[in-house]
């Protein structure tokens, strides 16, 4: 040990202690094991259990999901006493349920990071106005659960379960969606986790399969009523209208077809949903089974089943399930990825990295593009997030693996050229309510600004995206050589939007001869065919015949 | 149901099977039940197992991380008879036993991904030349786990651990790395997992705590030998020159303090071996603690203890373990992820997601670089692959949170301007052998062209890179109004490597005015500062005792 004695000596201090979180964990453990039965808690306990197991200005991640919600766990927080509990930083994928608010109305929590609010976003902008809530940043689903291990780690993580058995261990059955990833981040971390399920069975062998081990969770309580979810990605066909039917074609036609996409991920939209719709009759008839759409990241989309049952699907993984699907998917097996005991697993953590990473082509909407295809889904007075889109949309650097899709957007014969995820933004050039989509700057940047926000809350920015497809036409951006050349193609496909207006009818006539841009016609689209007739399915209950009676639709959507 | 009479006939055909993976699963299944106690299976038996679970062209996981291998798997499966067993596609994050490659000389395996192959990467040219091996892609870590959910499910995945029950539920120890994520991709689309650990034990109350549940498991086989264990991010500080310190002195001053990094990735070459070492020495003089490198993504470095002990580290996620480390890291659970057992858990999935999108800053070294800084480590002969530097390498365009750093990058007024990820490549402009670090053209170009590649195998590209600091400087390319500008700020820092040679003093000192580069006397270094006495440590046997004895350095690296 020769060089030992002549290092700087090692200590500059006494003995420092290096299991705070430990012990402090190891407190609250025992401040709660009155109530406890092993990791099993009782209902009426939880509002008790919380105050004894919660400190104020904890990191607290609750689960609110895109679809998954623990809502009991929600509830029984807005019932501790704020001057006990006060000051948290509630950390949530999706802020959903008007409880998630009230905390904040009722001085429990302070903080707020999130992804996607939906419904709770106006309140979220009136709380911040009024100096309710602070917002630590609006944050994509993988970059929220990247912080979680990062500078985010959570003290105290609540989620939701199917079942759970008396040792703790989780069965979440088709929505496990972002638990996984959320337990982790304070299981590894001397976190406190507590899972709300809506049955507790006595024993491992009574559970169908594990999701999460039981050496991960703390406590376990079974619920008032089964968790809430929330059917967003239903798409009822009957309100598919004919220009979604046209766009989808030009879809298949000018996207698919051209650049052999064979792995994808759909927003969802109704434009999106029409292309699933049409590839059992218009993709069927142009030959295309089998060469494009095989592998898909994407929710349980119900519209989804007529491409399954006439063998177009290969495989599709989810971020998370959809209310009534749940016996489809464990029926097709061989197309979702399903446990053991034969329910599909969702996950949205490795369901967000395949979208990122493995796939040819994200295709989405949005409410607002401007002029050089940045664009956002906010509008005044909203705090909504994105959710996952902004991983979707755009081109990750960090790839390396080619697919014929993925190269055909080389535009240069440099040796060190790489290819490009296929970013699709496909829009109307009006909203229904006849505002337009396409215009010359983006309310988010007025939001930003009025919000104090450091950034301006764009979904997609512009140089992400590859093809802008209206019902106008397709600008195939990527080929852009100049900035006023990106901008000439997408006000070539504008329609009568103010940057429609602009457009120089001879630019387009060029713009179409050099391929930059195509009209309907130049890719073989027939405006003529494109009807509700090339819909596979045309309601709700169609789809129910198509799955043989397996999807099984919430009652909203029945109208039979 | 009005419309539903009005859809297209919804069979085209008979009633097709929808559960022909999971047929197929249980009869592999039943035909090793005679081997198999529960999930337990034996050492003797594991050939004539391999050759009834497999068969031929399966995607086969075989457990080949950067650090831990399921080596006794990868030996068995070598024994299998190759006219039974043949054509297999071998999807594995590291190919790093020479096993690996003797299942493609022995005709056993035929296609291979991967995403690093370090000392195996001269075999894998030759195989490829010589017909023995075709190449499916080489990928990163994070899209080749992303593409088992898409595209390349497994078959079969071959995993290892340190111990599992009899009802097959596995404890990872420290070593959890990617095991979580392979796993899942076979347990949920009926492929079978197999696991190989040290010990077998009766309950899941004899294990530490479960890593990975046992219904996500079908077989669990006690291996002759603990799994191979590789010490891949230990650097020895003996081996830290004068020059590694001035880099390392310019990277705290001008990089980290003047953008405030607060949370980072290192790369595992001395440079950044030494900028750890001098935290506690320099960085305090300079009054940075608590400053800058709070956060770390970042694997256990040993080199890391002084600044771990002297406070400047809230906390380490990491990608896998390090030998000799376990039981440092167990006795700092306030710093490193740590189960309820005490042990740490890694996971590469979730660190390489955190290392891209949660942290202000990646720092790595390369062999070469060219004019615009591209760069990469491939060099004549060899396909080594590039692990995760690519990902940690890049600007994820999904982020959407600010911090400190992140916004500094912004060098306009335009209201969407979003920030970036510092991606700093740190490099002497020479190597050891006298070789230019700064080249004209890259190696990998021409290895690529010769291998038949579709891309020329990149590390990072050019258009990445935020700042390249050599020992003559820094450029701070993100300032760059234009590739000549860029061009000039990189040979500005070249020193006398062909691009170096071409720099025009007149405009480096014009450079320097405007604040595009920096030699180390703008922004504060003293070359005659830059010595071994800044080092914490100036030897492995120095950082165990920093460890207070805790880290148990591996016995290739004790001198004493």
């Amino acid at each position: 040990m020769s060089t030992a004695t002549q290092a700087p000596p090692p200590r500059e201090q006494g003995r420092k202690r290096w299991d705070t979180r430990r012990t402090e964990k190891r407190r609250r453990l025992d401040a709660v094991r009155q109530y406890a039965n092993g990791p099993v808690l009782q209902q009426g306990d939880m509002v008790a259990v919380l105050e004894a197991l919660l400190a104020p200005g904890d990191r607290v991640v609750l689960e609110g999901n895109n679809q998954k919600q623990a809502d009991f766990l929600a509830r029984m927080l807005t019932r501790v006493n704020p001057d006990k509990i006060n000051h948290l930083h509630l950390i949530m994928p999706s802020v959903s349920l008007p409880e998630h608010l009230d905390l904040f109305e009722r001085g429990i929590a302070r903080k707020l990071d999130f992804s996607f609010a939906g419904t709770q976003s106006l309140r979220i902008a009136q709380f911040l106005q009024d100096g309710l809530l602070e917002v630590g940043a609006i944050h994509t689903y993988i970059e929220l659960y990247a912080r979680l291990f990062v500078d985010l780690t959570p003290n105290v993580v609540m989620v939701a379960g199917y079942m759970a058995d008396r040792q703790g261990n989780l069965y979440t059955g088709p929505s496990t969606e972002d638990t996984p990833t959320l337990v982790e981040s304070a299981a590894f971390r001397d976190g406190i986790v507590i899972a709300q399920v809506n049955q507790i069975v006595d024993d491992v062998s009574d559970l169908p399969r594990v999701d999460v081990p039981g050496s991960w969770i703390d406590f376990v309580v079974e619920a008032d009523k089964p968790f809430f979810i929330e059917p967003l990605f239903t798409r009822d066909p009957r309100v598919i209208k004919p220009v979604h039917v046209l766009m989808a074609m030009m879809a298949i036609r000018g996207v698919y077809e051209k650049h052999q996409v064979q792995s994808l991920n759909h927003g969802i939209g109704f434009n999106t949903a029409a292309i699933e719709l049409i590839l059992p009759t218009y993709g069927e008839k142009l030959g295309l089974k089998g060469k494009i759409c095989r592998n898909w990241v994407l929710n349980p989309h119900p519209t989804l089943i007529p491409a399954i049952e006439t063998g177009w699907v290969e495989s599709v993984h989810c971020f998370g399930a959809e209310l009534g699907m749940e016996g489809y998917a464990a029926a097709r097996s061989d197309v979702f990825f399903t446990g053991r005991d034969g329910s599909m697993r969702s996950n949205r953590a490795l369901c967000q990295l395949a979208g990122q990473y493995a796939v040819d082509l994200f295709i989405g909407a949005t409410l607002q593009m401007d002029g050089v295809g940045n664009s956002s889904t906010v509008t005044n007075g909203r705090l909504a997030g994105f959710g996952g889109a902004p991983n979707m949309g755009h081109d990750p650097h960090g790839r390396r693996h080619p697919t014929p899709a993925w190269l055909d957007l080389i535009e240069t014969d440099d040796p060190l050229a790489r290819g490009k995820k296929l970013v699709v933004q496909m829009v109307e050039t009006f909203q229904d309510g006849g505002q337009p989509t396409i215009v010359e700057s983006l309310d988010a940047v007025a939001v930003g600004k009025a919000s104090g926000m450091p950034l301006a809350p764009v979904m997609i920015y512009g140089d992400d995206v590859s093809h802008v497809l209206t019902e106008e036409g397709i600008a195939y951006l990527y080929k852009a050589r100049s900035l006023d050349e990106r901008k000439a193609m997408l006000a070539a496909v504008a329609g009568v939007t103010p940057i429609g207006l602009r457009h120089d009818p001879k630019t387009t006539t060029k713009l179409r001869a050099d391929g930059l841009i195509a009209l309907p016609e130049d890719i073989g689209v027939q405006r003529g065919e494109a009807g509700r007739s090339l819909l596979a399915a045309k309601s709700i209950a169609d789809l129910v015949e198509w799955s043989d009676g397996l999807y099984q639709p919430p009652a909203k959507f029945r109208s039979w």
